[in-house]
């Protein structure tokens, strides 16, 4: 009976049981040897070592220097953290044929799920409907729906299509909106085919009633929806933002929600935790979220689901379909914000 | 050319401009004579005078007494409230086969949006967290989520399945969540047909991780939801209280959420205006709404759309299809709450 | 304990096992007590005379001459042929409270399986492809498809939007297909909110690819599809022919197809059995079915499950949910072919 | 301005016709420089020459000898004919980061259409019954059914989830069927997630009232449905053989199917054209098809499509998403059949 391939797992910041079920946890020892496996982070030395012997590293970065030369095993690095490692050599995985996979997709369902929430909350008053009545200040039936609407049948755009608008997308579908998508890296042949309209920026803007800004930060899409872009968003509109900060305008936003210019719901900003006095958070026409999208408890299993379900694949010699592969056009292109 | 058909339309306590988009008024003057259509009530002498020559009534309520005896033309009475006339005399418009038809469809949507958004707005605390966020106490990332949980995938209960239900499962289709159905006024081999699994009470509540109330009030349902049957609901579980309190131990429910027992969203109660002191309105565990659910100016149109599809096709000789028939088995058991 | 309810059970031209499954007449039991319930014909005095206890008459026709007088109990009158009963006296039906109903809706299922595989059969030439093979006369490759077409995004038409076209309509949705539909007892406003477009029968006839005829026969519908609007269909259309011959010009129909002006599959005939020297037998351009969409063993069943279905709730005091209700206003214009 | 990218274009068998529609040879143009573009063959030593200035290669086979070294602009390899090149080092591609791409996904509409329309051939008799009125031997209506069934609500099994599977998978769910799946090249975790079942091949057999295989022919799976393994199909079952012959006992099938053991319905067989005195082309519980599931014209278009689409793609900079990619741990397991 041959060795049981090795894995190197070494998930810190991330903890073991934060990310892994039980059952997961022992479908995991029972695909392979797993070596360190602890919640505090691996000496590096130690990691270097082991690489030798290795079939997989999974890890939240890459902290152990250059690639070895030596490591004859390797097929995989895998990243837990949704983003890929920022100190890897891809080039050298490439052609050595080392994939490397991120963990992304494990966020896609609870951050669409709560997309959904923030764009119902904002547009049905949901958040303020609910601080009024604690307030005692709540209007009853039509008067508490003066500025209300709804969802169905509305102009949708999708600013990125990753893994969070693909997730998105079906839980639309059934309000029978319309969905325009602007994604610089795909193409309009491909978007179509998805069931989504390919658009230019500014016209998603101008058209949309829901804007839900879902791009991955890069190094080209820093303030990608400038104070310029923004002033074109629809009075009526909400614009939902549960990506990164990095790819709006911040202070722009600010500024246009609390001039009432149009709604806003907010999980993510480009600094956390938000300064206490930052005027965001007085904004009416906002709803706001502490960067809670991509941390449910049981959500985060889904990591460790994913990371065994493709180890089960790459330790028996087939391709993992599970998690993201790198793909070198665009992994220069990437930045971890 | 044959005269037009007359269609007596005193929608007071709606008004005109509530119900109808100017399209569909177009549509309706297309269609009918319109006798009356404004927004006071119409004197009900006239209105029986009117009846005579009227092929369809539209109003809120029957307001005109007994049903006189000579009304050759009448096909339909259209409520456009939401729920069927209480004091109209049905086995009489059975007999001489005049449909009692209510508006009630017309809010399937607007309220099944928000039921799915006040879901969402407990198990992922969105009211909460913005709350907070205004109140500089939030807490970030997973220390935010250390209560959430998401909807995907879980056990999911409708007590009643009439059109509010109807309008909620294809909303909740995608979240591939699997849904048990209490409703005594339908089969089980109807309800299986749905997709759905027809369960008793008590076990809907005891299996259920979101519990949507969704019956329409009747003779028969007072406090159908009793402190008994309360006790059972699951303690990680949150209840959805959209169609009305009379469905419900309402004093039961606020004090087992104000223990914590469960969580509660609820856009319905009692005495509306809700009493400034009443106690479930400093309930934590709870999202709380001000009867916002049905109101929504858009979705208002949705009734007058519904009317005048009706209307065109009563004029024309053929059977209404968008707006709810009274069913003889069924209009003696519904009361108004 | 009360008395079951009595239904008399007279299914006869069809038979007990044909229409029930075990479980289905275990169920029947457990609701009523069954009168008759034999696959010959319920001699007609008798069943007069078991009307005066009977809760729901089950039967194929209303052979029991003029509806007697006193039949306090009766709630029902329930048809098993798919067509509602052409000797009943409606209008004292609905004067009492009776309703009538049909098993229409058990057949959607089957006939809508074998439309959707007849246009396949047709589009991609699957019968004729292995008739070539069975003669050692077929074409291999892209040779064997010179003339095929898919049916993916193709435009579709549904002349008559009844239980089968809806049953029809899911079963086309994966294709990608535009539905448009022709159905005078129909609203536009309704056949919108179904997701299909209302379209007059010329332009229906001149944009689809695939022309489904769907319409029941009624006393308006004879040669609805006449020689002239025939003409209108496209050079390269199919027309599936599954509810009735009665709604087709059938001599100017099989003229077409034999002159290979357009293509046709067809389960149903002016005269059945067919001639044997009808010249359809020999047309290139057609798939033809000998009237089997209907009468699937299996799909009998579902005919059995409705009518115990509607049984329970009607003895229930509530409303059937499954089968199809008679509409005064239709009921008139319906005839048997 | 830059040069226009360089696209060797070198479709032989197929036809330049035959794969682009006007509009996509049209934007191909606009893409990049076509090099050759012809119909028959570019001569290898001028396609040797061409590559050290192109960016992509369009082609049916590698016909070009070893990869030469100097091909600096060099990004991908795209085959036209659904398989991966035979004689092209997967090795030094993937260590230059030369995507090698194939058509495959272009024909998973086109094949699934078939494999639903052979399935409801075969289930519902329908090329059995249009030779029966062709021949006046037709049984009608419950006679003509006595041994059919229905697709809706049966448990299915598909050998092999790839583009096939995975087009096929969309149009059987409005019948309401249960998928099982062996692919041994995928994870359970992975087709769960997909919404089908993983189980071994022999329960997939033995529980499976349609059987469709779909698997892609490999080194690894000829023969894989043995005789032993065929004879624990069920005997209601229909056998759908739509992906290669290759992958099944075909003497053993065709003896079964003879013996009325099962139905099958089969578009590839072991050598094509299939002998003129098989004795498959006489039974009559097959429906078979001279290998024209993959080959309707304007399935072949998707194929020019895909490429464009992919080649705009490439020249910008960005991962091809429509092609399907070689993977290294598969490619050496696949053989061109």
């Amino acid at each position: 009976m041959p060795d049981k391939a090795k894995v190197l797992l070494d998930p810190h910041f991330r903890t073991m049981t934060e990310i892994f079920s039980a059952a997961d946890r022992e479908r995991l020892h029972d695909t392979a040897e797993v070596v360190w496996g602890r919640d505090d982070p691996m000496p590096p030395e130690d990691a270097r070592e082991a690489l030798a012997e290795a079939t997989a590293v999974v890890c939240s970065e890459w902290r152990y220097g250059p690639l070895p030369d030596d490591t004859p095993d390797l097929r995989a690095v895998i990243s837990v953290s949704g983003a890929f490692p920022n100190q890897l050599d891809y080039q050298a995985c490439r052609e050595r044929g080392i994939r490397v996979l991120s963990a992304a997709p494990a966020f896609g369902r609870q951050v669409a799920e709560l997309a959904l929430g923030l764009a119902l909350a904002s547009c049905r008053e949901i958040a303020a409907g609910d601080a009024a009545m604690r307030a005692g200040e709540e209007r009853w039936l039509h008067a508490g729906n003066a500025s209300t609407f709804m969802l169905y049948d509305q102009p949708v755009g999708f600013v990125g299509y990753g893994a969070l608008a693909r997730s998105l997308q079906p839980l639309l579908a059934p309000f029978g909106v319309r969905i325009s998508v602007y994604d610089p890296w795909l193409g309009d042949g491909f978007l179509r085919r998805q069931g989504v309209r390919p658009v230019s920026l500014p016209e998603l803007l101008e058209t949309s009633r829901f804007v839900f800004v879902l791009a991955a930060p890069s190094s080209e899409n820093h303030a990608l929806l400038s104070r310029e872009l923004l002033e074109r968003v629809r009075p009526d509109a909400v614009v939902v933002l549960v990506s990164r900060a990095h790819v709006v305008d911040f202070d722009a936003l600010t500024e246009f929600v609390l001039a009432g210019r149009f709604r806003a719901a907010v999980d993510v900003f480009p600094d956390e935790p938000l300064a206490a006095a930052h005027p965001i958070r007085g904004a009416r026409g906002a709803v706001l979220s502490a960067h809670r999208a991509g941390s449910v408890r049981e959500g985060m299993w889904d990591i460790g689901q994913m990371v065994v379900d493709d180890l089960e694949a790459i330790v028996a010699g087939l391709p993992p379909r599970r998690l993201l592969a790198a793909e070198p056009e665009l992994v220069g292109r990437v930045v971890r914000p």
